[in-house]
């Protein structure tokens, strides 16, 4: 039976390095795979660790942390870049989500600038919020429920939006189907949008787009 | 086979007059309705007329009046109250739902405030309606696409707020089950909501709110 | 990163308090929101609290009062009012989302009428409770299954009806997903719905349209 | 390429005589089985025929009647069983589908008893019919938009309740999901569902119940 | 807080006795509930009632069998009325849903004929079983997956078909909902459906519509 | 702008040649595109062409012919194979989607065994057509409604089963969904599925099991 | 009533023109807005404008021109930034999407790389097309159907991809919505979804990702 | 009550052997209905075997094996064919569902070719293995995520391609919904789709395809 083939070229074909995907492998197999990566590049990133697996990979991998509430283990890091690059969201809730996308982003090497209480029920956040995520050169929008909070801050800043919906909410928000929905018919122009969950996802998609700047 | 009949005692039970609903009856159909209720009860209202109907109807009905954007037919009014109740949009394309909610409560008597020119791409106008809405007793938000509307007035204003999602939109709106998911997940607390395009039941709503204060 | 953040003048703002939502929170957070609030309001209220942490949390807040069918854990309470507010559902299974409105408008100062056993199949119970919920400025009614009982209960009474759909049910109730869309369209005018076993969020409506009126 | 077959052994075999389902067939198609059928047991009836081919068929087949409502065209009737079989609904809108359950059976020979004025939110006409609905074999409920009529009569007769779910209503009633959805999870014992408008076939679970007593 | 309470007068009123739903209770629930039920009419009967809770309250309670399968908890019983009524269904996977419509069949007391092996892909078993089902008055089909079996039975047999669909399936089964579906659009004329894994309601209209016939 | 781009070389790769799906064409896109293959490889056909169109591109095209129930125009023909390959459905309703697939079979050469008049509520039909059936090497499957034709088929036949849902029907059938999850639930082995309503993708998939066969 | 109020500072806080949405308005409406537009920045565009309405309004405004497959009426234009954007499709069904892309871009000043006929059952094309996308600094990708593309054109180049489903397909893509999930659930890293057919949109995220650059 | 009941001829009247589906047996039933088909041909196997209780019946049974990956438990085996069936996928987390497809082909007698590292982000791997799978009777194409693998196959091979979508993913992919609706609209002709997560399912339609041959 096959196993786990690396694909080494992917970084330069497409601008994002192979990541490992922890959510369906066992402590052993993102070992073997964060060793094999590290090796090849200085650098291995690996998302949905759990924090068991998590805290023991960080204690034994070289160069290596672990963020719990992302649930993001790093070996090293892709040289800094000093792009601003925002995350936004309501709180606690989508806080993993939210932090997936900003762990992501620093490993590789962006600023993050994190914004973790701005909801659209009180608005004088979001406005207080307005100047720092304007400097950004995108904005990540991660929000559950019924999602609004990516219209609100895409009318206030001149950053494209990357909106993430969450399955934060219970009944009719159907496992984020409705934030998702609701991303989706953005009354603001310049949002676009990524699968449930997905902070990682949003990560390199705001990756991408300032990559291909230089 | 048995025809129409109406429900004369249900205003005094339930403080909402009956109404023709008009959407699947024929312009005799309406005539003979509005003519029974009017004479029984001075007033008669009717909602979904055709334009074709409406102007036809309020040139021959008693004391009538026909409003082509609401498709509302009205035949005398009942007392007025004094009592002051928000609609609220963002436009152009929400505009029939929010006048049938805002001719509806005229014709029950209540002052309507009408803000159609709320959007949650740009702030600055729902801050500056705030005080206007603020100062009714109920607020009606209609709104289309993500219907996120809601719950930034609801983070607004002291008054409840009733939401009507509309079928504007295209592609996933889904003929506006994203506005109506988003609106059942408000992360405002004091929002309920109706049925799609129903701004005849928002208008109820507030009527019975505002009725049951006495 | 940043932690809980309390919106102090949500009340002021929006006539309803800010409550603590326990089901994603731990107990040492909901103690510390929790002191944080009634330190501040001489008031704190947590729905959706777990039966331990509930226990133990009555046991060391000040003031404290856990409600086990309701999960809801208050610390003092708002100034009585004297308005009366219904409460009807039809039995056992719909107990904790009507016990969670119930206790939420009772520790915001109103006198609760609770109806727990009128449903649609045994009509001379919901007609033997129809003058006492009339008497009643807003009624609340829960239901699973085919979530009847609001138009049923609509057309019986002059208040505005909140209706709250439960999860309550199998197969093709699909997580409540049947009571919600029957109730979005009542045939019975003036009810409104919120989201799927949100009893707390039906209190807030209710509160906010009795707040409202003075 | 094949034709229309008629399976004449069906009747033998199933209790249900062949009958032609109009919708999507042409006028010379359903004139042509409509005289085989006769032809062979003096017994035709169509379904779903429009106004304008009815009236014509009506004018040209031996022993016809079109009934415009019901959209039913019957040529000769099967023998009278003095079975007295109930079908309720609440009012206009549901007639048609009413109607062609009650035009079915009446061609297949039994008393229909029809109550066409009984709604979920005018409970006094639901009581006022029961004992007339309570001396039925079989009653037929139809409804749309929530559904809940059928759960309210079958708590009130002892009969067993075919419920019809019809694609009356806008929005959220998603062309009679909500109502299907809603009859299927009825908590009154002794409801059981058929398709949506399908008053055929609501007409025939009630002819195979009370034809298998003998 | 109030609790469950006993509605004696539905059997007289509807023709189906008070059943103990057994999902949603404690075992003392149960018991109580039972024994009350018992000391009443001499009959009691619990549905979902779990293996542990079952065996022991059929140890302590008056009259009482517990059938695992089934899930149904029984005292005492119904007087017997000799009236045959069928259960089919394809085999193991749907036994616990048949059977719990067969052992409420029985201890209403009608003659239960049951038939497990009957599956659309082997017709020839279909096939034999005709005559033994074409004999009863009712019969209740039990499928999951693609749920045909209803619209083949229907089509050989004289009696009335009561369809019930089964969760049993994976994927696109979708908990049942393709079953369900499958069913409510059976071609088979004589078909009705009841909600998905409800066989204590298929058994419900079975009793009523045997009942309804004296 | 680009215009249409012909994929020459599509037969030699996949088997399938290149085939004109005339739904989003216009009659002189679809004239340009039929004689621009028909000069290529002596051989052209469309789907999906209206019948206007259709008969006047028969009348100018070369070596042309229209059927109008299949809406399948045909220049030329691919050498004859002697396979043959069934194509069964239920009568009138699924004609055309069972006519698109048998003309398309015979475009490409092969013998089509038609049988139009098997459905589930009519066994002896189905068992009639066994043998006949059994001969082919693969037998495409068409059915509305419940869609359980194709397990009936493949419990009786070895060859493989393609299984084509139809949009026929109405109410819960939701434009051919309920088919479509029968058919991917289908119990018995060998079944597989294609869109709805799609006879020409069957004929492929059935053209490209024999081809694959040399 | 409130008519349409343009919102003119919402170029210098979003980075977005305002631009007319011709679907919900008159030609009359379209025209006067359009003037304003025009008046003030010397620049106006509108989207989906009907083939009529459009040719007549290029005829009589300033500057004006009208693309009919992509439904745009363009006065003026902004300055040109010799930025490069790519947008892909598989051919003439999906072209007026990325029509309405390409023209909009175009308007905003960008230059357009078109690749109209790129499809995943044809991957040579895809990868023929390899450099000119990669040279783009972002790559708008339009597909129906699976909606496949996005995830392969991702895997091929370094610039961030934007996907837009489109409603073209019948049956199981359900109004663009298979093409849709498959867009969100990509497994190529960098690729984020606007709404079904929202090539206005994809065009706005676009020229926000390359205006954020400066 | 009835037991299991073995369908002997089924192997010659559908070509395909009575095989066990372990997900909803006892590690008992599977040994005594496996013993019973391995006296009764020689062969005997048994699907969805949990690790534990494959691991356990390998021991016991005779001729067995037990595959983990694919929870197959296998007795005995039918002759060899010599057909060569492909077997594709992405990677590690659609292997379960590969596997089973591969494991019962084996065990049904044919040659696997296994791909398991072909995945529609990278290209070259697809096109280097094109001429392996070229060489294939069938083709299995098993994808989770957005479910564009078998679209991609089916353009580069001759051979018919069986699309099996997984329940590989989350949020939008709904449990393998959007790689089963991708599935369905694929865009290459020749795809047919069995039932998510069905490897299973496939292996019999291929195993019918290459067995119809002779």
């Amino acid at each position: 039976m096959s196993d786990v083939r690396v694909d080494h070229e992917r970084h330069a074909r497409t601008n994002v390095p192979e990541v490992i995907f922890g959510a369906s492998k066992t402590r052993e197999q993102i070992e073997r795979i964060a060793r094999e990566l590290y090796a090849g590049a200085g650098f291995a990133l690996a998302t949905r660790v759990a924090e068991r697996d998590g805290e023991a990979l960080a204690a034994i991998l070289p160069d290596a942390r672990y963020f719990a509430t992302a649930r993001v283990l790093q070996c090293g890091a892709l040289p800094r870049t000093r792009t601003r690059i925002g995350v936004a969201c309501a709180g606690t809730s989508d806080l993993p989500v939210a932090e997936e996308a900003a762990r992501t982003l620093d490993a590789f090497g962006h600023d993050v600038v994190e914004r973790y209480d701005v909801g659209v029920a009180g608005l004088h956040r979001a406005l207080a919020s307005r100047d720092e995520l304007d400097s950004c050169r995108v904005v990540i929008v991660v929000a559950g429920m019924e999602g609004a909070l990516p219209s609100v801050i895409a009318g206030l800043v001149r950053s494209p939006v990357i909106a993430v919906p969450t399955s934060v909410g219970y009944g009719a928000s159907f496992g984020g189907l409705a934030a998702l929905l609701a991303m989706l018919n953005s009354c603001a122009p310049g949002v676009s949008v990524v699968n449930i969950d997905n902070g990682f996802g949003a990560a390199c998609v705001a990756h991408k787009i300032v990559s291909s700047q230089q």
